[in-house]
């Protein structure tokens, strides 16, 4: 049973979506179609690649995703289908895909223009059809034309020193958690067991230690913990950061450690 | 395996959509269950009508469409089932299967009421159980009582003459684009390839071209387009047209051609 | 064919409910997963509790509910899996079980740490594997440890006595109609037909009948009836009572019998 993943920032009030399905449904009868979000902020790329590239990798082998933001097509930035690490993405080759993968694809191809519909809702009329092929067990090289790279955003990174890390937020979760770019294994390196203090938001405010629960914290109190894609996040206990620090994607996380 | 949709004003905060797909699911365990969209504004069977019209048309023949908005019955609006295009609907006969079909349909037939929860939660007691009917196999009659017609509301169509169309918008979408009711056969029809402007609340705003895509325009110009439904549409590339010119369902968009 | 529900305080923009359903269809393909909603306000047990006790029962047997709100476990708090109705309900220990079964269950297990992510989405390391062990078949013992009762929330209930009921507000609808907790049942037994007044926020508004049909009383009227859960609900027919009423939830809805 094949499995398609839509995300778009369609938002759930309109026809797109039901369109999309409907047309998947007819060519293919037997697909699980799950949606991941359509509550990306319109055209914002970053953000959906930051959700999927979060999710993706717990989907079964052969999953396809189709990539409904930023979709219009144009001479430099084709709709491609891409085979990346056992999984099919389908969207257009704008930079998201450098956002979204860690590693080069195994296999790009270019797919064709709609004739019927240039420049209309291709996700109805280009991506549904290239992944009822897929489903269909046709090869992508028969789905388009084979192309040698996809076009790279380069996400954020964190800048470091001896005895510094320079992050930022990269997203503000439904608790209005913020979760920057600073990974566990980062933090660890740097670290090499000294103290530290994490400041946000210039130094206003800081904290010295890695919490390992929410509730080891008192309720109302600013906490800094690794999560489950263990990056580093900061939390209010039973509070909503985000807000009450003010903070929102790009702010900066500062991380000093002392010798 | 048959595909049930549900449109519906809930808004998913509810515990109607998880009572009804429960019921369903559990007489009929290997249906697949759409959400076309909840976020119908309350009661507005006409954007409800909008937005299933215009992707029932993809789905597999034999698909049933629950229409959840405005379904308390009285004696002059029976919920009924009609069969038409290949397709079944199931609503409150309150207009809007006259929005919702060119048609007429092939089959009607009014729905016994439920007599232990008379006026409540029809969707949970009603629509789902013939539903259910319909997916095992029985015909429309043995499921009510044939009926000749339904009411019909007639959406509103632009007026026209030798040289102008009214129209109106119709349908602003995700993007904040503004749909109108003016079809691309009825401006090749009126045009006669004369040049044009298309005049956006009053005389203020003018267009005197039609693009092929979003980008032909530079970010932040005012365009019109047709749309993957062939209705003309009014956009702003990377921009908000429905905030930034002010239009809303009805707002009138006129073209004028010129010899 | 197993069901799933899930019903979280996500509100759908996160990829915590992608991440959950892909690795339930990675480890179970063939299950059919129903959200019943997102929605419910951050950390509102009472909300969800209400939400998922008016829908569960519908679900056929065997259906494995998972419940995403407040889940972070402490060591008074455990996640468990109890079999209650026939029916599976996962989630963490805090209370929230006794406010959505009204019976005790036949058997509760508590789970097992996840050792690798102490702390963090529970939902995606602990209760997805729960689930997809039910759906192999494995007994509830072999999940986790045998545990004797849960803990125990109780719901508000109504205050009675000869000639009165004191109920409250538990729930407004997407109609913002106030669903209050007292049901037809307690109602015919405390009245035994005589007349009555509802009041409404102390005594400035008051309703003297139950309607059948919201479209008994005449556009923007105040009316109560008895709706599909039989519990007493405020509307105003083609209105707002919540909003217009100043009606949330704990608020005062009280009965007057009279002789």
């Amino acid at each position: 049973m094949a499995v398609v993943t839509i995300i778009s920032d369609w938002n759930k009030n309109d026809y797109y979506l039901a369109a999309l399905k409907g047309r998947i449904l007819s060519h293919c009868p037997d697909t699980t179609i799950v949606d991941i979000t359509h509550q990306v902020s319109p055209f914002n790329s970053a953000q959906a690649a930051f959700i999927l590239r979060n999710c993706f990798h717990v989907y079964p082998n052969g999953t396809i995703h189709l990539i409904c933001v930023n979709t219009e097509a144009s001479p430099d930035k084709p709709h491609i289908v891409v085979l990346a690490m056992k999984q099919y993405f389908i969207g257009c080759d704008n930079g998201i895909f450098g956002l979204l993968l860690n590693e080069d694809p195994e296999e790009i191809v270019t797919l064709k223009k709609d004739s019927h519909h240039p420049g209309m809702f291709a996700e109805l009329f280009v991506f549904a059809d290239c992944a009822c092929g897929i489903i269909h067990k046709k090869k992508l090289h028969e789905l388009g034309s084979p192309a040698k790279s996809v076009s790279k955003q380069i996400p954020m990174l964190p800048t470091i020193d001896e005895s510094t890390i320079n992050g930022s937020v990269v997203y503000i979760d439904s608790y209005r958690n913020a979760i920057t770019n600073i990974s566990r294994e980062l933090f660890d390196q740097i670290r090499r067991k000294r103290p530290f203090d994490v400041f946000i938001q210039s130094n206003y405010y800081k904290i010295n230690r890695i919490n390992k629960n929410y509730y080891d914290s008192s309720s109302g109190e600013m906490l800094a913990l690794f999560n489950s894609l263990d990056l580093l996040e900061i939390a209010i206990n039973n509070g909503n950061a985000a807000d009450l620090l003010n903070l929102s994607v790009n702010s900066v996380v500062r991380i000093k450690f002392y010798d």
